[in-house]
């Protein structure tokens, strides 16, 4: 791409043009060099007028989350906001058994002209999908989304990674079978501002009711974000089929953003976020960096027999690997 | 250190010699470069006549793991086995509210001849003791250790970097008090091999017997680990206290320790722990070097300025970072 096509693609992203939108999505997360390049040159050119609300929402499969998020963003379309949805983990489009394309899984969503779905990742890109998710957030912030959800399926590492790129995190849940031991990690639970416990409609209504009270009592437990209102982290039931409750979720959002937005809470936790992921990026980049080097693979592949015949110390085999290269400053 | 002295201190170890063994830990406990130099050396000198058999323990604070470890070291050494206890986490010394040293938590073991225990880590050694904690293993297994105890306090990643280093992962739990979200963490479960319900003993029995029951029920819906007996993973109730079950807790450790082992899963499961390990260790000491360079310091501090203010994007600052240095093979 030359200077004037990148600058094109910017300002098309600003003025809102969808398919200038797709385009700079793929091009942030390619993993190609060139496109790595053009990506970077792409963001920082990037003007954010206002920062969008970035919503986590994690939830296990069969909570209905697609159905959540389809009657959620719809609501917000209502009130004239611009909704935009993307996934960290490809395994969230995985939905009672059978893999369906966000246009089967959002169906109004997926139609309306002020939202935008991001398609859920692919299996093979696994793993590189999250760390370019921030880039993610910053296009769409930037083509004016004022509400970014990024959803996760609640198993394994990724709600830290979402925790770390949202302002308020939602954890979506199903009436509660009973099961003692199928009971929300510590962890989850305690990064949750909001707990919604879907499905409250027809029989399983008073199992809705009872388990937001369960958790709602859990949560009285649980160390508070510092500095947040009192009756937060805060437990509801709704029931996203028969879309009661909604508007609820939705103000206590806002209400929590804008809460913590005038202590400069959110930008100052954006800002630790930044700094953590910079952090991170500069570790992966500089172990691709070396992994590159034409001497490494051979080496490499040789150490590694070592290791795992114990003919060499694990810590012993990584100070001579690298022992084997050295770290100059560029002039 | 000389050649010679190291090459003595190898030996002492191999010979049993139990102040020879606790230097040769600090050694490898050391964040001095030097010491590091010379422990490589040492830790190579090594034979290992026969591995140990490493055993995993998890439990928080209240479970009686002390106590525990305590009267199973014991009936070990009854048998005329010899008894390593290391503790991979600092707060694992915290009990009951109050920091007790080693020789208050395991009276008994910490006077048997044949018991040696690892002086639980301190606050400051944080974060580099799990990271060493293979190598002291390894020191203690050239001692002619039989089984080796990893103590964990079952909270955050430390079950994981535990589990990476045993054979063996066995869970402590104290009898239930019916709150379900106190649920012992999935993940943690899901790593276990027994799960051990401690206190069965007076009027704790009923309630030990039930949570016995409950996880034995809830072990029965989790994936097994490929290979193993039926009958694994198993939950058993004992009372440390009382001296009942400890027996049968280390029957079924050496029963599953010898199935893996005749399969030879014990020894690839240590070789691809070695693999991993190595790589940590070279990502670890890669950006250890880097962050040594004369050059580093200012970059790093203008950068992370940069991107806390949101003046520069954390990918292409990490970019930016290290297109400063530049790796070269040595020849």
């Amino acid at each position: 791409m030359t200077e004037d096509e990148i600058k094109t693609l910017a300002e098309n992203v600003m003025n809102g043009n969808r398919r200038a939108l797709a385009k700079a999505i793929t091009l942030v997360e390619s993993q190609n060099a060139d496109d790595e390049r053009y990506a970077g040159e792409m963001l920082s050119m990037l003007n954010i007028a206002k920062p969008a609300i970035r919503v986590g929402l994690s939830g296990t499969p069969g909570v209905g989350k697609s159905t959540f998020i389809d009657a959620f963003g719809m609501m917000l379309i209502e009130k004239g906001l611009r909704v935009a949805v993307l996934a960290v983990d490809p395994s969230s489009s995985i939905s009672g058994g059978s893999i369906l394309g966000d246009k089967t899984r959002m169906a109004s969503l997926s139609r309306a002209k002020n939202a935008f779905i991001r398609p859920s990742p692919s299996q093979n890109t696994l793993g590189g999908v999250a760390r370019r998710s921030p880039d993610v957030i910053r296009v769409l912030e930037a083509a004016g989304y004022d509400v970014i959800l990024v959803e996760t399926v609640g198993v394994g590492q990724s709600e830290v990674m979402v925790g770390e790129m949202t302002d308020i995190f939602v954890l979506l849940l199903a009436p509660a079978g009973g099961d003692e031991l199928q009971g929300v990690k510590r962890g989850i639970m305690e990064r949750a501002d909001l707990i919604v416990v879907n499905k409250a409609d027809g029989e399983l209504k008073p199992d809705a009711e009872r388990t937001r009270a369960d958790y709602a009592g859990a949560l009285k437990l649980m160390r508070k974000k510092q500095g947040d209102p009192v009756e937060f982290p805060k437990a509801l039931a709704i029931s996203a089929l028969e879309e009661n409750g909604l508007e609820t979720v939705w103000e206590n959002i806002e209400t929590l953003f804008d809460w913590r937005n005038q202590q400069g809470r959110i930008a100052a936790e954006r800002a630790k976020m930044a700094k953590l992921w910079f952090e991170r990026e500069f570790i992966t980049q500089l172990e691709e960096e070396i992994r590159r080097h034409p001497d490494w693979q051979a080496n490499w592949d040789v150490m590694t027999e070592n290791v795992e015949s114990g003919a060499v110390n694990p810590r012993r085999a990584a100070k001579e690997m690298l022992a084997q290269f050295q770290i100059e400053a560029r002039r």
